[in-house]
């Protein structure tokens, strides 16, 4: 087991990574005292694989909550349901919720435990590749409205991070590759040691090694080293800016474009790593045709995200309407749209002075109509 | 006009207590950079009363939202809407939302700032005495849920309080009293001076001076020092305890059975100034039959608030009802009830030990049945 540490003073948290971690996680709660009893909120695919295994260590009363699959299910009516929820269980402020699943349920877990009675512990156990290294790790939590992703909610953080990297043997190649999307972003955005190792390592990402018991054993070793160096720079991140006032900004590299990718196609063509890849790719040479970034590196990082079976190409959307959507973008500060832009493997520049026309050169030169 | 500090470091703000100080927010809004875009969140009858005056002074693009009147308003749906309005508006994390209205458009206003792109800034501008001494300095926001007030919500500082005494010359009596039974609370958690401050003063304490222009600028100037002296104390405590874990619990004097008596009478029978008033003699009695208390500063607790016009006996619930109730409310910490107890005037202990009987003792003795 790793423990990384999320150095936010009394807020701060360790993120622990392991195999076959699960079981354990009870132990965890009574040591530290984190709740009295326990709400888990999962999804009916996860609470099939992993509800038992977590559940038998724990030593507290506990109920399960099942929020059925899918990204639609993060909003404020099921968010109410689980309020009434948590009223019937009797929870308190005492009283612990555990995220055990994705992005969506933890993201959901997260608002649950940041509103209810003003603010409860929770624990994220986040059994994707995409949540492992990114959405459970900062305390950013939310809803989704009709109009925009995420839009309704808080910055709250857990009072840990359970990772069993086993998890992942279970997961789909393409649910596999989402998260890869942003362990690629990592490396871009920080450290390009670790970008070098994923281009080293390509050919074993994904789930064949999950196939066959004997390399089953030196894959999770793989995707440990994985999820941890990715926690690492996220946890790095999150240190400095808790609240995304300026450098945390730099987590959005490919999401700016990515962002809008998704929201246009009605998060039905791509997923969020996919989305984020094209995203990075545009990004990328947006920063080349601003003068900031060799072309070699944009051929890189496209190339290590083809390597990983991700798309870097939009061939079904005009470029016109994405600039449009880009303005209505959370990420929008001060009316200027923010790019995270690469200097270098491993750096990277915010910059708001984009031009239009270079925008859509790189859209266009993706394939955008 | 009086400056009150709420020193709580990143999160700190000034609780600005004048008289026709509302035409001037917009000046601080705009010195003080707290908004690009400006979203008012109103009730139709503090609009007519106090939009204008306000809005003349923004020099900001300001949109006004009115919520009709009354707690039942203070819901997750009202929320949505809310944010459903911000998006049509184009509210980004650069906006400021202000709430300007009595308690329940300040808790509402917070929780939508607080949650709307996972926080932004808001200020709050109290109209009622209740929101000026107590709801809107804090940070406290949330909505409430069916089966428990205020169950959904997050502790989320304002950037600044802006008080205009005047205000109060437009409410109705009732409404006066209701905030002056949270007045009385501070007297008696906190400074024996103040309390014996509102003993003297008990007669003036009522809407009848509003009503002649020259005996009208006498009693501005004893609101203002009340106003300023509750803040005072409530920020002092707020300081101390942001986020209720300990010492703030004394804020919650007369709110244990308080809340209890509000949510037995479906928040029908008394607002919420007279509920606590009723819960204030009872922990004072409490606080007697425990022999913590003289009897001779009950006395005075309950005389106090009948002279101020305040209910001060139970007459139409059942003690065995009330108890019950007690184990539901937020109040209660590792399954025992929280009681704030005075010992003497300015001065309180929390006890979670009192015994059934002697609450029961004490309600029957203010004439529950």
């Amino acid at each position: 087991m790793v423990k990384i540490k999320v150095d936010l003073k009394d807020r701060g948290y360790d993120v622990i990574v392991g195999t076959d971690t699960l079981p354990e996680l009870g132990a965890l709660i009574e040591a530290d005292k984190l709740g009295r009893e326990i709400f888990i909120i999962t999804d009916p695919l996860v609470n099939d694989l992993y509800g038992d295994i977590l559940r038998k260590g724990l030593k507290q009363r506990a109920k399960t909550v099942e929020v059925a699959r899918g990204e639609q299910q993060k909003n404020l009516k099921i968010a109410a349901k689980l309020f009434d929820e948590l009223v019937k269980f009797g929870a308190h402020r005492d009283s612990l919720i555990i995220g055990l699943g994705g992005g969506v349920i933890g993201d959901l877990a997260g608002f649950i435990a940041a509103t209810y009675m003003r603010g409860i512990n929770y624990i994220q156990v986040p059994t994707t590749l995409l949540a492992q290294v990114d959405a459970a790790i900062g305390g950013k939590t939310g809803v989704n409205h009709p109009k925009c992703k995420n839009l309704i909610g808080c910055f709250y953080q857990p009072k840990a991070v359970f990772i069993d990297v086993k998890t992942l043997s279970t997961l789909p190649a393409r649910e596999l590759r989402t998260g890869l999307a942003e362990v690629v972003k990592y490396g871009v955005i920080e450290d390009a040691d670790f970008f070098k190792f994923l281009e080293a390592n390509a050919h074993h990402l994904n789930t064949k090694a999950f196939e066959e018991e004997e390399t089953k054993r030196a894959a999770l070793k793989l995707w440990q080293t994985i999820v941890v160096e990715s926690v690492k720079v996220k946890a790095k991140v999150v240190e400095k800016d808790e609240k995304e006032a300026g450098l945390r900004m730099i987590l959005n590299y490919g999401h700016t474009v990515g962002h809008v990718i998704e929201s246009l196609t009605r998060y039905r063509a791509y997923n969020h790593g996919e989305a984020v890849a094209i995203g990075m790719v545009v990004a990328a040479m947006i920063a080349q045709r601003m003068g900031m970034l060799d072309k070699e590196i944009v051929i890189r990082i496209k190339g290590l995200l083809e390597k990983l079976g991700l798309p870097t190409e939009i061939d079904n959307l005009p470029a016109k309407k994405i600039i449009a959507a880009l303005s209505i973008d959370k990420k929008v500060s001060a009316g200027k749209v923010n790019f995270v832009l690469p200097t270098k493997l491993g750096s990277v520049d915010v910059r708001n002075n984009v031009p239009a026309s270079i925008i859509k050169q790189s859209l266009v030169e993706l394939g955008a109509k």
